[in-house]
């Protein structure tokens, strides 16, 4: 894999001057709450006190799982062919958040079963059609993962070079959330069971049965949870792996992404465990609704922004975390001084 | 007090129409969570499954309070008429966020103690320059809370003549969070202490002392709880006065509300107190830092829908959940639906 450096995000002084402007907009200081809190890490993550925020872009990574032959999903795996159309065509509910908050979708093959008309608006980085069955043999080579791993990364670099300074991160599979939750149980170490989830709406017996091939994949191939490609080529899906790619290249740019929920999450874990720094970059955009989500959350140490039930995937969470990063950075930039408007600080009593 | 009409929200054809569509939109089922959530009240409220949110105004009532003088604010009074020409000025946290999200704010001097020049875009509606020191008596005539609810009234019903689809309920004013909590604690019961908070900033010492004025208030005034114009005029302030108006005159013209923190959640007790059926239009957006906002909330067995530690008023909380409104129409709206889009419905399994 490229080598990648990515700066700490621990700038004092950036930090103090940013809070300085914070605190003499007319406002009680703090009184913004989370809000102030994005103001402060989105600058600390470009670097710069000028915050700014022009372009913004989603990338929905899309590819198929081999596992969902194991009827884990309540789709069937034509689905994400299916629904790359609908990005393009601008019928998801994704495209519709993108229209509303000025967010440019891309929809990215990276490893769709099915081949697509040239004239619709993908960006074509297929690895492969879709990773193996994982309950039967690896779902990658590590040449694939690393493949998919290096596809995110020149994806986030071009979108840098492009001049976009916000990303979001997104994806579709049929089969993903069993992918997820293997990666999050090999990486954890947490039982199968508490990470199996409903996903697009398993029944209760299907949930259990999800569970159960996950834990038969885990003890076929014991991927080692210091190797974190291992882990992906063991029992991951290549818009996960791209996904983590995403992120590292995204940091290693000082560009922030807002991550959406558990796929993309466990995707974000898997890039912190092979760079740790990369989470100074991250904004964790919601708590879904799928029950793994909590775990990836606390082993990332990750206060999400929203809780909204949502359990979709695409970007959908993200791209609101995005309409709030953008109310923060505005509020950050517009906001009169209490200097300038002529209101009165604090009373100092008592 | 002008007699209102106010429509109970409970058409089952309705809901089973407008939750067919969403049903058939290319997501799983309930995927969206409290966005479908949103989809389905809003539709209740306007009385259509023809969701349209095309106008939405954000009104900041602004008033002062006379027991600002027993030093329970972190800020001096005058604040409250230098934030209004920093609102007029387009220079307040809730201004930046309403030039984002499209709203049209409405600044309106319901009882600030001061005059502004002819020239400052603002609803001049002043019932009284302030409230008078409930510590000492009533804060308000009978007759001026009933003027204020009906400045609100008329505020709301002139908006839906404008052809507005949403409002949002924000305020100023220096002192109103012991005003909001000397009302929550006389309707709901619950002890000063509880109910008492940070506000805009106070320390421990003055915490427990803004507790201490509003017991001593409500032992001097004991005013009825099955009276909420009672306990307004005891205690409350004249814009919240005039927002549980605006809430009342919003529900009877169908016109459903962001409601945005602690002080407009009290003036919806206060509304609900007045006319139960006034809940089926409201939107509940932020949980805020101030503790007797869960209290309220409790009360009105509202769960709200961002939970961003925000405590600054003005209706920043609510201009954000519109936002969240504005998405949920929107996917309700231009989102593909299966049949349309060529995508598989869920597989029959098991």
């Amino acid at each position: 894999m490229t080598p990648l450096a990515i700066r700490p995000v621990d700038d004092p002084a950036l930090a103090a001057r940013i809070q300085q402007r914070l605190d003499h907009l007319t406002k009680p200081p703090g009184s913004l709450g989370r809000l102030e809190e994005l103001a402060l890490r989105y600058g600390l993550a470009r670097g710069t006190p000028d915050l700014r925020l022009t372009r913004q872009a989603m990338f929905i990574l899309c590819a198929d799982h081999g596992i969902a032959a194991e009827g884990v999903s309540a789709y069937p795996a034509e689905v994400t062919a299916q629904m790359v159309r609908n990005f393009a065509a601008g019928g998801a509910a994704i495209n519709v958040l993108c229209r509303q908050l000025h967010i440019e979708p891309r929809i990215v093959d990276v490893g769709v079963n099915g081949d697509f008309e040239p004239e619709l608006p993908l960006l074509r980085r297929k690895v492969a059609p879709g990773t193996r069955n994982f309950l039967h043999e690896p779902a990658m080579t590590l040449d694939q993962a690393t493949a998919a791993l290096e596809v995110g990364i020149a994806l986030a670099t071009d979108a840098a070079a492009e001049g976009f300074d916000l990303l979001g991160a997104g994806e579709m599979g049929i089969g993903n959330t069993t992918s997820a939750a293997a990666i999050t149980a090999a990486l954890t170490g947490c039982e199968p069971e508490a990470v199996a989830g409903p996903g697009t709406g398993i029944t209760e017996v299907q949930r259990r049965h999800k569970a159960d091939v996950i834990r038969r994949a885990l003890a076929l191939h014991r991927p080692d949870p210091r190797n974190p490609v291992a882990v992906l080529a063991a029992v991951g899906g290549l818009e996960i792996a791209a996904l983590a790619g995403l992120l590292l290249g995204a940091a290693s740019r000082r560009l922030p992404v807002a991550v959406d929920g558990f796929i993309a999450s466990a995707a974000a874990l898997v890039a912190a465990r092979l760079a740790p720094q990369v989470l100074g970059y991250l904004f964790f955009s919601h708590r879904s609704a799928e029950p793994g989500h909590a775990l990836l959350l606390e082993a990332l140490e990750a206060l999400p922004l929203l809780s909204l039930d949502l359990r979709l995937g695409e970007g959908t969470g993200a791209a609101l975390a995005m309409g709030l990063l953008d109310s923060a950075v505005r509020l950050y930039n517009e906001m009169a001084t209490f200097d300038a408007a002529g209101v009165s600080e604090r009373t100092p009593l008592m």
